[in-house]
Formats: C-alpha cells, structure tokens, sequence
C-alpha cells in the first residue's frame, strides 16, 4: 500500500518525533511505500491567503499545496503526527488542511451540500498531549476534539478515521508508559 | 475600558471585515480605547519555533511575541474576530494562540496543575461559518467548537467568555440577515 505521513513537530527529540520512527520502520517492515512529509522541515507555510484563492479559482494552484495535493492522491492511507496544542492542531498543521485540502480537491460544492472527493482514503491520526487522560475525559474534551478534527475534517472529505490515538501525559508519565504507547503505534501501523 | 480586537481575515472585503468595523465604530462611539491587531496585515507568523521555546526559557521573548502580550497586558476586553476554517480557528490565529499565550504569561504551572494567568481579562468572539446552523446544531459541532476554544483556550488562561457568535450561512444567506448579524454585533460591543 502507499502510505503517507503528515508530520508537524518543531522540536526533533520530541516523542512525536519517536511515533514518527515507530511508524515508518513498522510499515517498511511490511514492505509498504512511506513518503513523510515532515512540514517543519518542509518550511511549509500554513497561511492561506488571497493569493492562493485566485490560484484555485484560475487553475493556478500555487506549487507548494500542489505538490501536496499529489502526494495525498497517491497514498491509500494518511498518517497524521501532531501534538495537541490548545485542545486543536497547531497552527503549522491546521495551515495545512487550511491551504491544501481545497475545493475540488478534497470536496465539492453538490446539489444538496458540500461532497467529499476523497472517498477511498484512510487515515489513522497520532496525537500526543501534555494534560492526563482524566483532564480530558472529565472535560469531554476528547469527544470535542474528536468531532472537531475526525468529523469536522476527515469525514467532511470522505476520508474514514480508522484510528485516533490520543498519548496523554506525555512530559509528565514515565519511560514504560511511553514505549506502551510506541507500542500501540507499531500494532496499529502493524495492521496494514 | 481598553479593548483590543484580534482580527483575522485574508479578505478586507469579507463580512469578517464589516464586523471589525461595526464593533470599532460602536466602542469608539461609547469612548473607549481600541487597538487592533490585523494578523494578516500585520504579516503575524503564525508558527511556534524551537527558536520560540528557546526565547522563553532564556527571557529573551521574541519581539514579536512581546508586542502582541503588551497589547493583552493593556487590554480589558479581547474581541477575537475570525472565520470558522474546518470547524476551528484558522492557522493564522491558532498560530497567534499557540506563540503569544505562552507559558509563565497567559497561564503558569501551579503545584496542582496549570493556573490561568489572565484572570482580570474578558473575551468576545465573532466568527462567521460557511455552513448553516441546522449542520451545526445537529453534529454537535456548535458544542465541540465552543469545548476547543472557550474552554480549551480562554478559560484555562482564566479569561471569561462573555459571548461566543457563531454567524452561520454567511455566503448563501440573504442581506437582511447578514445585517441583523451585524446589529448583533453593535448590540453586543454596545454592553460596554
């Protein structure tokens, strides 16, 4: 399978950084293709501005999201690696899905409402968070997280969210903790 | 009092902008003091670096970063004034969160957990969405969007929200009620 990795993390010792290696070394293994776009790395710029609103409406769609948008028409599954900032996605990973999951690329304006384009991709999301498990539980922040990036995002492009891993404590709990949840990231990278 | 209003919008001819001037122009009328920050203008960078975190831990704030907290510090009121982008707050302004309420300034570790640091300070927020109200109201998203920033952003920096507008339909909707969307506006500025 074509597998795809979204990553955004600033810090390259950061444990988002070890999912990442998880990853890729598990899907390897399996003899997958993985192409890893590590948007820090990149420079990319998250900021959709005018300019790329008269790209997508002239068919001139700026270079940067169209060399993105080619790497997602080619993977059967997308990866998602991001730390929750502020109970959402950073700003360099939401200015992704801002600028590259455009109109009539990744939906539609149909008769009846807005129509995903991207019906035949999955997408498995790794998230890594500061507060405890019980924080967000209590708070029902989980499920409005969930809603707002499974629901509001994915499912709104057709894209099915087979898994959501939210790894919690991650500065404060210890090291087995820690290598439970780089387990948990190769049983699920193990599936595929 | 002295307000502040963040204003984000890659459009100065967006309703977003008829908004900013609705609620300007009524606070000046009632004789307050407003500053306005308009991060595209501004050319604000939205993305947090490892340069950032190095500058916290030294002292050495990013200027940047430093003149956007003296606006905070001044201000009574924050008026966050954006649209709704994938059922939360675009880059650009999830970029202005994630840089400028930075640790030991919007909120400090306390010995039982994290304690807001903004306590004395209000918020408003406006935004505008491209879907209708019945989508929202149905998926529960009006509830996660509220969750992901009311309480995910302002409440943990013990900033209350006084209102949170969510103006729906925006594109599609007829005149008159984008008009009553702004005497919302002006009634809701007007409290003050």
């Amino acid at each position: 399978m074509n597998h795809l990795i979204i990553y955004s993390h600033p810090n390259p010792k950061s444990f988002c950084h070890a999912i990442l290696e998880t990853a890729v070394k598990e899907l390897k293994s399996k003899g997958h293709e993985v192409a890893v776009r590590d948007l820090y790395e990149l420079g990319f710029d998250p900021v959709l501005k005018g300019s790329d609103f008269v790209g997508f409406q002239s068919g001139n769609m700026p270079p940067d999201i169209k060399a993105e948008q080619e790497y997602i028409a080619r993977a059967d599954v997308i990866t998602f690696i991001y730390p929750i900032w502020w109970t959402g996605l950073p700003s360099m990973i939401k200015g992704y899905i801002d600028r590259v999951f455009s109109l009539d690329f990744a939906y539609a304006a149909g008769e009846w409402g807005p129509v995903g384009l991207l019906t035949e991709k999955k997408a498995v999301i790794f998230n890594t968070a500061g507060a405890t498990k019980e924080i967000y539980d209590e708070s029902g922040l989980f499920d409005a997280m969930k809603k707002t990036s499974d629901m509001g995002i994915f499912n709104f492009c057709g894209i099915e969210v087979l898994e959501h891993k939210f790894f919690t404590s991650v500065p404060s709990t210890d090291d087995a903790t820690r290598k439970g949840y780089l387990s948990k990231v190769k049983e699920v990278m193990g599936r595929f």
